[in-house]
């Protein structure tokens, strides 16, 4: 499809609601002629004549056979989703009439619509910007409900509203430059070098900000990386049921996970771990090389969190000492747990005071479990929780980071004292990379990345 | 669930849509306090105000937290579905957020609905008849032109309406006798004992047709029965590959299909064959033997449609006189098929011409195939056509079976000169069995028994 000069004049329809059989199929088609081809095969009201936002019971009609009873629902334009003439048939949710009734459709004038095409033209007739148009996919992909609430944040406008207004500060600092040059003779200077330094050090700041909220960001739409450690026989197996069995835990499995890794996401008060049980490591003579087999390192080095398991029962404080030595050379959160404690007395669980932050528990008598939820939920409302604006869009930050390097460029230079002419050209660049976030300069390549993973019906 | 005296104050919410992840997701809402419940959560336009058959934009907000931006189309009483206040909240399609939406209408005061809920009330507020509500899960269920084509007949009306007016007419001569009985020292004859035998009898014959139309309303639902049959090497999997892959053919896959039989589902022109091929039956010396192993034998014997398939370039008219002899025994109708004649000359296939109906073809090239598409389709034409009252429910011709005997009774009684009290007896016992299937009497259990099969939002 060609995305920037997409056919407006075709009228499309999709099925919205998602395959299978259901009370209610939904039927969207959207265009200039999507009344007018709806009201052919429709018998009931002349949908011509309804208004705006009105539903409307009757059939649908083909052949002189009655495909189905349905309620369609109009939305003259531009007071739709996608500011064009909209209806949306409300049918029996069979897949052999939502199918029926899409060939009518067709068969009257209207095209299939392409993934995402709906909210293309939403785009394309401003009702959306892009980078609001992108968070309607991640709003309909969210799980958690940190996910939920960034989506919905972009959606509203998020930080779009202010990326528009830093955009438009630089415009006007960029056009002074400009004028400047036009009277490059006459030594004047439009631009405050003052002002124009410390407002661009300030949107510089603000920018890496952005950037740094992508950590976040990506961790709230993919699940906090958390890695459950520890030696053959810690009872890492058993904390993993111990957890996915706990009532305040939502459990979903991730369709395409890896065969020798077991994965497993786990909601805790709304916020999503992507948890990986290293159970199977062979058992070695050596500590280090127990916990040290490569695959379980990796994951460790990429992790958020380490869940790092004991048994309390035969583990030494000095050999616990050298275990989390060893993972504390990467970035990770520990969270040191001593297991089997109801295998211990009292006196013997003091012999780990020395160390922070240890949770007490046993997994296989599920006691204390929730000791440990709770400090999931603290360190991931850490990470990700008063963040108002995050980005959660590989897209958005790559264009930041040009932003970023671009308004490093401009400080540099003017520190340097360059002209005029490369501070402009500078300045142009950090513009365009916020404009492309914005969607205001656009091309087919882009497009058609952001538009063809949208689902069909959106 | 209480079905007859299921509480109909109690406000339901369900999701109507299918599960998973799509553009939009429908969550419907149902009772008395639709509207007010849903205006509690709704930030927009006063949703207490909208008129009826009204979509409006705005926000589901719980506890400060925007949820989704949503359109809420409102349906005032007695104008919607159930019959009751409805809104139907158009939400993004994620998981995540319909289970919250329906969280926060919980949390405000509605249930979550039982399966067939709303499609209960709408019987129950006398929006639809019981034989037009089971209709309402046909049609959901309808997977093909002809289950499509009955479910909607009898969501309309169908035969529901002629069994209303049979039941009066039997109603107004049970009234009739039962007044007479009043008088019955004064021996007066209020209903013409002549014109209720012609009237019963015709009642009992159009019964009587409709407990016939319900093989073919069988038929229908399940689809056509059909067998493949022939001895080894006849091409019976290559046939079926070849229907298979037939641009006319759509075929679907019916689940817990028993692994040593293989069955597909094979749509032609919109009616619904269920081919059982009966390849791997070990091959004997004797003819009959060979095809006559115990379990192909059952099929045929349940099969409307026999292909019985031989190889033209060996078999001679003498065998194959034989071969089809023994499946005449059953009721199926039988489509001989000469298979291989791309093997055959012309003059060869000549020795065949003495039986009708003989379909030529060759399995492998996938030649004439058509043909045989053709042949079936007309057949099932001929079997479920256009015969305008179906009957497809096993619960409405077991009713129809109790009202068929009770008329016998009548009748029979009549011809024997019984009394006027035994007569409206009989009258009476035909008169309940219609009503049964009308749903003017109805129990507990009959109604669990429906509604229970429902998908949950309808």
């Amino acid at each position: 499809m060609n995305y920037t000069k997409s056919n407006l004049d075709d009228t499309i329809c999709a099925l919205a609601t998602p395959n299978g059989t259901g009370a209610i199929g939904i039927i969207r088609i959207s265009g200039k002629d999507a009344i007018a081809i709806t009201a052919k095969i429709f018998s009931g009201k002349n949908l011509l004549q309804a208004n705006t936002h009105t539903a409307h019971f009757g059939k649908i009609i083909f052949d002189k056979q009655i495909i189905d009873e349905v309620l369609a629902t109009v939305f003259v334009e531009p007071k739709s989703y996608t500011g064009e003439n909209t209806v949306e048939l409300s049918c029996h949710g069979s897949p052999y009439i939502l199918q029926r009734v899409l060939e009518v459709l067709v068969s009257n004038g209207a095209r299939l619509a392409q993934p995402g095409e709906f909210t293309l033209r939403a785009f394309l007739n401003q009702k959306l910007d892009l980078s609001q148009a992108e968070a309607v996919a991640d709003l309909i992909a969210s799980n958690s409900s940190a996910s939920h609430k960034t989506a919905m944040q972009q959606m509203r406008g998020g930080y779009s509203q202010e990326l528009k207004n830093l955009r438009q500060k630089l415009l006007d600092f960029a056009s002074l430059i400009e004028l400047e040059l036009d009277f490059s003779e006459e030594d004047v200077e439009f631009a405050s070098r003052n002002e124009l330094y410390n407002q661009v050090s300030a949107i510089k700041q603000f920018v890496a900000a952005l950037i740094q909220s992508f950590k976040y960001g990506n961790v709230i739409k993919q699940g906090i990386p958390t890695v459950i450690a520890g030696k053959p026989n810690a009872g890492k197996s058993t904390l993993l049921n111990a957890l996915l069995n706990e009532d305040r835990a939502i459990v979903s499995n991730i369709a395409g996970t890896t065969r020798d890794v077991i994965e497993e996401m786990l909601v805790i008060d709304g916020y999503m771990f992507r948890l990986t049980d290293t159970a199977g490591i062979r058992k070695s003579a050596d500590i280090i090389e127990t916990i040290g087999i490569e695959k379980t390192w990796e994951k460790i080095s990429k992790a958020s969190i380490v869940l790092y398991l004991f048994d309390a029962s035969i583990t030494t404080p000095e050999q616990l000492k050298l275990e989390l030595d060893a993972i504390e050379l990467h970035d990770a959160q520990i969270i040191p747990i001593a297991n089997k404690i109801d295998l211990c007395t009292t006196a013997a669980l003091q012999q780990f005071r020395a160390f922070e932050n240890v949770i007490y528990l046993s997994s296989l008598n599920k006691t204390h479990i929730t000791e440990l939820l709770e400090t999931l939920s603290k360190l991931a409302h850490a990470q990700t929780g008063e963040n108002d604006l995050v980005v959660t869009n590989t897209r958005h930050v790559q264009g930041l980071q040009n932003a970023y390097d671009a308004l490093a460029n401009v400080l540099n230079g003017m520190d340097a004292g360059i002209t005029g002419e490369l501070l402009a050209f500078d300045l142009r660049a950090a513009i365009e990379a916020l404009s492309e976030i914005l969607g205001l300069v656009t091309t087919d390549e882009l497009l058609g990345n952001i538009f063809s993973r949208f689902c069909i019906g959106k």
